[in-house]
């Protein structure tokens, strides 16, 4: 195979704080791949609307990027009195955290931002250098993180299976894909689905599996179903913007219904779970569901389609429930969606707690 | 209630054959109703391209527009030999009848008017006529059909409703919704899904509820699921393409994936049958399946959104299964599923035969 690792895949590539020049520079996502347009975010408020904005999605890099925002402000007022840093980090942490209110990692990484920042300040050193470390370590766990990821769901496929996915699943699968087609040499065919209303399948995945080299068919939103009653699909797998402790996951919106369809034919579903749960969401429940702006779902490429006197709605995820789940893959190894609480009991180093899992038959 | 029965409610109001002049008349339903757009089509070729192209859509309008054309061409072969009409016949009934295979209504419309125009060549009378009567006998009833089991529909609805639909159900859900909102003064709200690629549900569906006087709120294809979870749906009314006698159905793609939600989440899901039942069609394994160019999945309002490289998939119809279906609309009355063949059985005099059903606990 002649794939390639694609662009998406390391997150230093496509989002960074530039500190000499005072910018923190970002892929457009919502362009990319039919443009690469860099966006660059001088203040705080710029970095919090190109979060809210969706100019950067995706769980872990929405967070690197609010991190970076947050580093770029106390930069910005480091000569100022203790005092008025410590209004400042305050007032970014509360600007940052209400960007987005579904993934969980925004809220983890700002929080520990916020209190390393806050002991910096008490010690006399730079909140700024202190964030601005922290995220950049973050990025580099990350990034190693979805290789991990990746590289263990590649076990997951066989030769021949075609994938389903919806949104774009970020850089575990890409490494999932690099894995199993170039490494392994298999022959793993992906099928995107669209991803309204902002297309990430029909861009963003299409475009990283492509250049990985796995033949991809991509089919709009309501084409699973028949896809699925006609045993085109052999393996359903997508990330996870939060997963709790009883093993539901939040994902983009259309996850669930996948879920529902996987489970009914029998085709296991298997979600890209990073750096495991989140050990502050007990359940499905529990996790809040971002409502958008109910314009964007009567747009099609920039121009309205609905008539006059029409509302859309907007629900940007969904929760699926664990019973829906064959398995979640992490970094530390597989797990029931039942057992995912223990991913917290394990360490990086400590062994494997691979769980054999029999399909959809558990 | 203010509302009013739109345009898209009388067939004959949006498709003529204009026999002075020599053209079929189509509105452009995949302009409408941003555009009102009026396409004539001069020839026979340019009908079976207005459907093939979805200019005209739905089951019953395209297969009126088909029988206008095989008139037209007939009338302009009147003046040659009796051999040549046959065999003018002959090629526009193949023609016409390659355009789509999957709804029913093109196919038996077909064959009862080629059947009537040999009669009439046998005769020596005129070919063209005895078509173009036959087609507009058709469509007056037709949308007698539609308004009758559009009526009966409506008395599935209660006060409160939200009805999810795909696509664009034709005349009847407009009959249904007027019968409903307007004259029985019924709060029903209606939340049509977009239907990729096409957006039969963004535009028609919307438009025509819109006018009609129910709220509308628009998703995407991907958010029934999140919205059945929330119990934001209430009852799930769809079209059929095709009915089969095992009481299967086949309808725009999306139709099926729908219908298993609505089972798990115990929402009642009603078809709206119109004149029954295709007596050829045993079950759903024997309708055809109309797979279109996979180029239009890859396409939002006319821009290619996907990336090179990649291709699209684009079934245009599935097939839901009776054990999904709580019941079959129809002109004659309410039919369960697997009772659907009895409709054939039936006279349009006859008495009702509606079948009581108990929502999804059947």
């Amino acid at each position: 195979m002649t794939g390639r690792l694609p662009l998406l895949t390391r997150r230093g590539d496509t989002l960074r704080y530039e500190r000499e020049r005072g910018v923190v520079t970002v892929l457009n996502r919502r362009l990319y791949p039919a443009e690469t347009v860099w966006v660059e975010c001088a203040d705080l408020e710029a970095v919090a609307r190109s979060i809210e904005t969706m100019v950067i999605q995706g769980g872990p890099p929405l967070a690197y990027v609010a991190g970076y925002g947050l580093a770029l402000a106390l930069d910005q007022a480091a000569d100022r009195s203790v005092e008025r840093q410590r209004e400042v980090l305050a007032a970014a942490v509360a600007r940052l955290g209400r960007t987005r209110p579904t993934a969980d990692d925004l809220h983890t990484l700002l929080a520990e931002a916020d209190r390393r920042a806050g002991a910096a300040l008490d010690a006399g050193s730079g909140a700024g250098d202190a964030v601005y470390e922290f995220v950049a370590g973050e990025v580099r766990r990350g990034d190693r993180s979805a290789e991990r990821c990746g590289v263990r769901a590649a076990e997951l496929l066989t030769d021949g299976d075609t994938v389903l996915t919806v949104c774009y699943p970020g850089a575990a699968f890409n490494w999932m894909l690099y894995a199993a087609v170039v490494t392994q040499g298999k022959q793993v065919a992906v099928m995107p689905s669209e991803t309204r209303p902002y297309g990430q399948g029909i861009r963003l995945t299409a475009s990283q599996a492509a250049e990985i080299g796995a033949p991809v068919t991509v089919i709009n939103d309501n084409m699973p179903g028949f896809c699925f009653s006609r045993g085109m699909i052999t393996v359903y797998v997508t990330a996870a913007d939060r997963i709790a402790l009883d093993g539901s996951i939040a994902n983009k919106v259309g996850t669930y219904q996948n879920a529902v369809l996987a489970k009914r034919h029998g085709v296991p579903f298997y979600v890209l779970g990073y750096d495991g749960p989140d050990q502050n969401t007990p359940d499905g429940a529990a996790i809040p569901i971002e409502e958008r702006d109910g314009d964007e779902v009567l747009m099609m490429n920039g121009v309205r389609i609905a008539p006059p006197g029409v509302r859309g709605f907007y629900p940007a995820f969904d929760v699926t429930p664990p019973e829906l789940i064959s398995g979640i893959v992490t970094d530390r190894g597989l797990y029931r969606p039942a057992m995912i609480g223990r991913y917290l009991q394990e360490s990086d180093d400590g062994p494997l707690d691979v769980i054999p899992l029999l399909g959809t038959t558990m």
